[in-house]
């Protein structure tokens, strides 16, 4: 399986996806600027992805720091602030970063940088592997979902490549794809990025499921022509009422899919839950540059000096939303005791 | 006013719409099979702009055969169906086809070819003429339909370079922003072909008309945030039930639409509509190859090997559509009576 991040005890090792699928690069961070650039640059992405990565650079900065002058701790907060300031909207960072920095608070206030250091190492460790089993427990609990011979719709990437391993929406799906339930994915491309066409058509073309690439305004013909059963995304933030946050164009998706009656479910560890937000309304919204949208690999597809508006994300209001899975369950509808009842089990202490 | 083709005598000079909004390039077509090409080849695209240039076409075509041996009216009538065949969508095509063989039919039989020729060059410029003063009553009585200082999105290309001068939908933005009802165009970049990045922009922003470039996925989240008070599009085929066949993903921008209680308009003139169909369920949808979805401007963008659906077109059904523009009036439902109603006004004969 593609491995969008490892652990290699001096550095932490991205498979950069801005090359995928043409080249496969990797990006040896032994600095934790690198890996704050990196996420802001979206070589690496994903809710996630960019959880575990930030753990790791925060390990990375404590590193650099150990054995230098000045508060070891003051010092490790603003590399902490500086990696939470690089992505505003997927709250996988800040909910990473918090449970780091707690790990720090449970050393002794006169613990050695070194023994710090070491348990942030530690607790980095864990996330990753915690996000592993996260998926496994989702993909199972998802996989239920479909009858035999579905086919389904994806947007923008939740796969092995958003994650530590496995995926959400697309661990669901493989694991749909085993027990003989999903037969086909169509998959958004997802401009302006293209993380449909570039990371999850490959990811699923790697993995043998067959898939159906088609552009973002081709969602709901299909749907209309009865090509697919179901829609299932990831999601970067949902907030305590069930709003769910996710790629731009996952609320079309989901306006699309209640049109056609079909279900549309959003697949998310409990990390991505902002138990702090009471609806999608207070979810802050990156706007990126204008180039990812006026041009593509480097060709210039629109006129100059002309006006974008790019938003990276969207919010999709809880009434759209089928279901949430969650490696704690399915929930369902009213979402706010369903969410409630999580808010316990979110940072696996 | 940028101008999709324009009648040289002795040949079809055709702005090549695939080279903006990059570079500023003509075809001078002076064989009829390259005007086929061309129309294949999407370097003129646009259901009324393909009308006109097919009919210049069958001009070119008449040309060749004049002094051949054999029997001209039927060398005409292969002639005529090879332009057909060239893209199966837009009923404009067919229109202009059968209205050029009726010109030729009302000469007498045994006219000489060069006659008959002289008759279909007449009946070409008679059918780009027009073109240009439908289009104008066309923006006229759309532009009525807009409140002051709306913004509106649109789809695709419908302005000059999808007809033969001011377009449909463009037509009536740019007389509706004139009277000071239009104040902001959102333009869906439109994928797979990116129409909407290339011409629409392109187009509007020489206008001096305020434009905002976004993906076709952004569309949903636009109106949802209270961006855009109308949405207008052009057709390829209206059927006479009032379906709306067009650019893939007009479907979905009528969906959303109708989900925010925003008016969709359709602007077309009545040699769009095909009185012969029943519904849209009887429109044939053009598939095109898969290059167009995994690459971009020569860069590829997906994995090889990948399975891509790729329709041109998709129907809107009559209850999405609050209104259909043509050059005779306001069309609202129902439908059918409307359309009826326009029957006897198609061909301009």
């Amino acid at each position: 399986m593609v491995r969008s991040l490892a652990w290699q005890t001096d550095c932490l090792r991205l498979l950069n996806q801005t090359a995928l699928p043409g080249s496969t690069e990797y990006i040896d961070c032994r600095d934790w600027r690198r890996v704050a650039e990196a996420i802001r640059r979206l070589e690496v992405r994903g809710a996630p992805a960019i959880g575990a990565a930030a753990a790791f650079g925060l390990v990375l900065g404590a590193r650099e720091l150990v054995g230098r002058p000045g508060d070891f701790r003051s010092a490790l907060l603003k590399v902490a602030e500086e990696l939470r300031s690089t992505r505003p909207t997927a709250v996988n960072l800040f909910w990473a970063i918090d449970r780091m920095l707690a790990a720090a608070d449970r050393c002794s206030g006169d613990a050695e940088p070194a023994a710090v250091m070491s348990a942030l190492e530690k607790e980095a460790v864990a996330i990753a592997r915690e996000d592993e089993a996260v998926n496994r427990r989702i993909s199972e609990n998802g996989a239920a979902l479909f009858p035999p011979g579905s086919a389904v719709l994806t947007h923008c990437n939740a796969g092995a490549l958003a994650t530590v391993a496995f995926g959400t929406a697309l661990g669901v799906i493989g694991e749909a794809w085993r027990q003989g339930r999903i037969s086909r994915v169509f998959a958004d491309e997802t401009r302006p990025l293209l993380q449909g066409a570039r990371l999850t058509a490959w990811e699923l073309h790697q993995a043998g499921i067959p898939v159906t690439l088609i552009t973002d305004n081709m969602a709901g013909w299909v749907m209309q022509r009865g090509m697919v059963q179901a829609a299932i995304v990831g999601a970067d933030r949902i907030t305590a009422n069930g709003d769910v946050a996710n790629k731009i164009g996952t609320y079309s998706v989901a306006v699309l899919a209640r049109e056609h009656g079909i279900p549309f479910y959003v697949a998310a560890p409990v990390s991505t839950f902002d138990f702090s937000l009471d609806s999608g309304a207070d979810i802050p919204i990156e706007e990126r540059g204008p180039a990812e949208v006026t041009s593509l690999g480097g060709v210039r597809t629109a006129p100059d000096g002309i006006e974008v508006f790019n938003p990276a994300f969207d919010v999709t209001p809880n009434r759209l939303v089928t279901a949430i899975i969650t490696e704690h369950g399915v929930l369902r509808a009213p979402y706010r005791e369903a969410i409630a009842a999580l808010r316990d089990k979110k940072g696996g202490n």
